[in-house]
């Protein structure tokens, strides 16, 4: 169960509103990488984690924290939005200054939300559940935790750039802190995880119960004309958890079939020659 | 520019059709972290590479092998769904086992693909272009990689069980296999990045950028009850690069002020209390 | 069956083309509330609706409004879209006032629709099938009903300000004067179907049928700090149907207890300590 | 800012699984109507409340116990799922009943989120952000509060008689009672602000600023044939509001003009006549 | 403006209720191809019509009748859901043939529609407005129109096969002979305007506005493997327009440049060398 | 299996960025009729075909063409964007024509992508696997294929008066050129299938088999006022197929029934009157 107090969890305070600003920050609050994914995320993580409680405890925290970080956005765009009116329209055709605004402004936040922030992208795509996962493994699950604070941090250090409003400037920067630390937990985490299991996912689908496949497992095919790609650590040396030696494939070579499927049956309807019918009847 | 072999990467070769299993299977071509997924998430950061050449040719090679990997995974459910004809339907009342089947085929391989792999996941949800990223930040989008890798491999690992079929399962073990490559390669491009940039993305927001936010770089905020999470390496000790150390919050407390938005113009036509009216007109 | 007449159920005329307007408008075309929504939410309940006549003849006279008010949106459109070509974008580059223009058009409206009206929102997100409902409770359907006018007239009322074209405004006076009567219609027949089954939705699951829950329907939680909610008739007094006095729980306390979920089978390839494993095997 | 509390607000204890079920649930966790869709609408209609305190703290107050929610469907799905495995899947083959089963699954249960919920509806289709609206008019908003809160009630009632288990039965009641309860709340709410502003939203684009408008603000259009359609309260007798008397329409004229629009420029290359040019070149 | 009568435009009457074939049903309802979006296709084009009338009529007359086939779609899927009930699912558990049928039936028949018809495709994907397109050019649309009919049919053909009910399949007959009648009055509108302006869409940017880029209008580019596409008409001859002959070329060879795109700006916070650096500051 | 090489199909080069234009372009790279459509269109076709070699190997041939094609928009995308930075927003609010611009862009050019191409269309909407199409029967397919490239072209037709720079025109050009190429060479696959088989899809179900339905297939129904439809050869003369005579129905006469559906069982908990109750109990 939740509860929730009045003061945020930061000051967020904007100098002057700024509605084009409003547009972009959406992408910071639904987008594939906003705050909203991230508080679905962990929370969905925690909700469904079985097992040590340390994990579900740790994954509540931040998963509420979160919660929190939705509210603060809000509040900014709402802020960037004070005092805009569908009237600046009617305007646009006199002054191109304000034509210019009303451009850039998306056009939800007049009509459908009256100046709030709205579950959707600086394009006005709706926030969507695939953007998430929780999938019962804490590697796999914890390496999608430190890849969204890395895209979510890299597009608040962007948006950064945008505005020279010290106010707003002032809530990015505690954004960039928090998600700095957020991505530091994460490797903390994943660390600890590999430490116990090993580096690959899942570790309970060991190298052995590949058997026949197991070359596959060290070779980089190089398909792209041109060997630049021999130049990296993924091409010489061992595998991170030392279970063998990467061999660069040059010229690598097809090792399957070509594909020969059967003629279906005619009950659907195709257009292929029937007198070569495998399908049963 | 590309080019097509028609041999198959891998042989894939299913001992008996199970078109049940063919719905299960599209999750692994079409879901969020299926083969398109892999495919057009390394093609982007390929074609979108700006920089150092090893990247982009290294991109390219995983990219274009990738491309292949959905072509076996349609010639997997091709053969998966052979024989399989809308008539069966018709005897479903008849007979509980072709009832049962029909109850868990995707209506979809008969109506619409007519019995080949379509674009969508387990559930018939359409892949979509909002699964990947390329970000133009190169730890940024490596982390997504190794985290997508991460998670296909998981998926295929349970797949794995749900047939007996010693075809349907060699492939899989290859895919184990060929993932487990991948996670590799990513692990080894994230290490070498990390080692020349640090390991927070973005690396160009340093610490010292964030200023007056820094304490709020290393605070773990206890905002779920219990201090179970306080076990962890992300509650103690110092971050992974070294620049500070943690700060477990046992009792939280908010730091910002109770939002108070204005009033918007009438123009909006809210039901607020006009006498209040705050924004300009 | 449907029939068509050439006519427009109003007059819809333009003073002068505005291409920002036109996307603007497409927000009470396509958008979550626009007119697409109203008339497949009508005409599906209408198509399914089982039982009295009255209710199905009245759905669908609404339900056929409403497909010429998606006729009407695409007229005005059109018509605001009027002279419009993509040299103009061409020409953006040399004068601020086009660039401004180009900026807040819709590119789909020059290079998808040729100038005509698209089924998508402002912002160009496809109409989905997601926004309505027709769910065989009539009382449940008709305040869907009621609240998509009210939004739809909200959203009409804002656009009135984005234009000062009379042609425009008579336009809009007309659709706000029947998106007035709509909702006085869905309040009739909410009010004659509350008096004859009870204000709860379904009103077939009754309150004696939730036994030992009843005290959970009259409770209000305050679970956010501050108590300004008790101030509300939702928190005193008697329910709307009398059946029972609300409660306002101060100090709510929780009831449930502490998830404790089983570690799951090993073929799900989690990485939890399987020495708890608690799941079939 | 928000925290969590490890007790869930209701007791939820399943007496046996049942993944078919588990699949059904997800209906009312992740659907157009289900638990994420009030608590993410109440919260973004809390955060965005701007005025009265008293309504955006009963906003919170009610968002804030929903996201409870959503955490007690997720266990309740959890323990419907305990010790399902792909396995089953495999042994569909041998068995009717466990293939009937696995039809009546969903597969992402077992592939993608480990025995966990789903932020999806009962198909697998993603919750998305179109489910909700904010739009600052409040009795536009709690219009449709009352009505997901319908529509969700209907559901679990539906859902109720999909099992006999005892356990999910007084989960289900407990969240009857809940939905009944915030049924009365939000037309307590209703009451309130009609008494204050009234009946039609938005109330402050009165009558008389629809001018020549005016007569459709009363006339039923009986556009489908038949006429039992005027035998209901929305045909005759006053408006809610008393404003005017209701008009049924027997034989409807259309009053607009017939659509003539111009041909466009050559660059958006129609192949219409282009002697009839009419646009600007 | 429209006008609807009761009956409808063709009989549909089903000899006994079958819930899992209205669940596929649903795909020639509101799947890619089904009935929904010819009805909105041909309505968004006939309203957007501009220029000769004949198109514009014919487009409403058949647009018009589409609505009149979803209304008949709804009726099939609620007489093959009649009885249908939520606590078939609670008898699941003791009966295979039961469970089987739960398993194929879609759960939100039960659960969201109460027995009828729904705005989704076979697995429960809303449709959406992207579905369709209107685009302003006749030619290219009519092929979309012929297209979407073509698929039509093939999914009503398919689908005759998993029902032996006579009632069902007189209704498919009769949508089979009127998709044949579509079908040729697509061919027919087409085969007009290519006689009149030419059979490459749009005819209006002709081969000699392409200049330097001629050739390419005639090479067959043999990229993948093996020459079985040198058998075709569309690797030998002339062009159907007689305009060029074709050229099949064995060989093909890249004609452009290797990309090797400038370093951005550090605001965009890339990992890139910015020695290299070579944008804008 | 595919290959890579490094040199771009045609040269792309832009005379200077135009970042405006940027977002216009990504309409045929992730839209509805996009590169990216034709290519995984062409490819899942190639993938699932069945049956004779040179359709197959003729797909596999345009479709590895068409990776290219969408490599080359990002190219073109890229260099259209080289210089765009995050601080250009910041400035719009001193310099109208920085706003217009700025207005114009897609800020996920800047947010999301850093100055790359993005899966998504010229609104930000993503591409979704649900924009193509692979049936199974070649005929339906190939006029899928030809619709695809016609409005391909349309729109590259229109896009190329977006811009004066030579440079993109001149890559424009031989797209259309290309497109051009693709509609001769779908018309060409067309006009052989239907030689073969008959010009209706699908060509397996034929007029004998819809029986009492024949006059169905050659009747037009004018729905709408007026009958300016009867001028077209639809309306008049031989099926192309010379399998009957057109019938041009003045005055459509509804054949089917009034629906009259029966009420459901009350654990659906409609609020109908259960006194007419007539499904199974």
């Amino acid at each position: 169960m939740f509860r929730h107090q009045k003061q945020l969890q930061f000051e967020v305070k904007v100098d002057r509103p700024d509605p084009m600003l409003a547009r972009q920050v959406q992408e910071v609050l639904g987008g594939q990488f906003g705050e909203m994914t991230v508080m679905m995320q962990y929370l969905f993580q925690g909700f469904n984690c079985r097992g040590e409680e340390k994990y579900k405890d740790m994954l509540m925290d931040i998963g509420t924290e979160e919660i929190g970080h939705v509210e603060m956005l809000c509040s900014l765009i709402s802020q960037l939005l004070d005092g805009a009116s569908p009237e600046d329209q009617a305007e646009a055709a006199k002054d191109p200054q304000i034509a210019a605004i009303m451009g850039g402004v998306n056009p939800q936040h007049l009509l459908v939300s009256g100046l709030g922030g709205l579950p959707t992208n600086s394009n006005g795509v709706p926030w969507n559940g695939a953007y998430i996962v929780a999938s019962g493994n804490l590697l796999a699950d914890m390496r999608s935790n430190l890849h969204a604070e890395s895209q979510g941090r890299l597009q608040v250090a962007r948006l950064y750039h945008m505005t020279t409003d010290e106010g707003v400037r002032a809530t990015f920067r505690k954004m960039l802190a928090r998600d700095r630390y957020h991505q530091y937990q994460w490797m903390a985490a994943i660390a600890e995880l590999e430490e116990k299991n090993g580096v690959v996912v899942p570790a309970s689908f060991p190298p052995e119960a590949e058997k026949e496949a197991q070359p596959q497992a060290y070779e980089f095919w190089n398909l792209s004309e041109g060997s630049e790609s021999s130049e990296g650590l993924w091409a010489t040396g061992s595998a991170p958890d030392g279970s063998g030696e990467f061999v660069y494939i040059q010229e690598p070579v097809a090792k399957g079939q070509v594909p020969n499927p059967s003629i279906p049956s005619d009950k659907l309807h195709h257009d292929l020659d029937l007198t070569k019918l495998t399908s049963k009847e």
